[in-house]
């Protein structure tokens, strides 16, 4: 796979290893498993929904802000446990799509509060950008393709989102999360059919 | 796979098998590829949504109508045509998916227009439902999981929505999609849950 672009995510892995990990021993002593760091990181993010639904979209984006790095944590937590379980693997990945579209319902519900028809137009093509990201790549593993490819994964949408919420430019957030996701699926869809070339 | 539920799909196939095969043969004739009908499709879901959006419900629904059988006969064109390629197969599920987006967006326009913001979250869960009944199956399947159980799948929410545009009660169908969608992705979840427990 020619990987042109600078991995994002793999900075941010390298860049916290360290810290992720003491924080994950430190988690493991006290009980605490993977799959609870990633319900409570779905807890989190109603929470951070329900806050921007009311319009308070600092305050959203900041308890958004805390629960992004918790998907990194429940990863690091299952390795150090040495039970990255494939039944964890497939619910760290479902809560993590239930995760973005509930933190999109209640952008979604703002919008909608202010008759925004193109910010509630747009945030619905930013959920199905991202849900066609996430989708392409199952599918394409599961017909045993690779399917990881494209600009805008999901921490850079996070990363976009969270500073729209904090900087209240939120509407950008949403144009350039709507336009970057769909692009990125169509980066898959195109990265599959020149797979299915090669064989 | 403890089936309980009578399966409106492999009654659909089995009713329909021989005009479909027909249908399929003929269109082969003309050299008209499985890829080319479901691009088609696409297209013609385009024009539905467009006059769902237009608040033309009737007309859309006739359109939309139309176009859902052409899911069939795009797989039997390519079985007949002995190419049902990987790729076929993921093109097929991804434009599958944008259908559904493209039609639901027609709806949730329509409602936005009318400032009725429990159809524009209705819809939205309705999307966020049906999504992650195939986000669901396709992760477990990547995962060497079977992920196809469930009591909606795409041919139901397919009729429910349509019947709800021809007979004027867009409302009462997105409201059934966006419960029964979500309960059959939990269904899934619980499903893939179950598989982990036993091996």
């Amino acid at each position: 796979m020619n990987k042109t672009k600078p991995d994002f995510e793999a900075f941010l892995r390298k860049t916290f290893q360290s810290p992720l990990d003491s924080i994950a021993g430190f988690l493991l002593k006290l009980g605490i498993t993977a799959n609870l760091i990633t319900l409570f990181g779905l807890v989190g993010n109603i929470v951070a929904a329900y806050l921007i639904a009311r319009g308070q979209l600092l305050a959203g984006g900041l308890v958004a802000a805390f629960m992004a790095p918790l998907d990194a944590v429940d990863g690091a937590l299952a390795r150090k446990a040495g039970a990255v379980g494939k039944f964890g693997a497939f619910l760290d990945s479902v809560v993590d799509r239930y995760d973005e579209m509930i933190l999109l319902a209640g952008v979604l519900y703002y919008f909608q509060t202010q008759a925004y028809t193109l910010g509630v137009m747009l945030t619905y093509a930013a959920l199905c950008g991202s849900v066609l990201v996430s989708y392409t790549r199952a599918r394409a593993e599961g017909l045993g393709f690779s399917g990881k490819a494209g600009i805008f994964s999901r921490i850079e949408r996070a990363v976009v989102l969270i500073l729209g919420l904090v900087f209240n430019q939120l509407f950008i957030s949403v144009g350039i999360i709507a336009i970057l996701a769909n692009v990125t699926a169509l980066q898959r869809i195109f990265f599959v059919w020149k797979q299915s070339k090669q064989t």
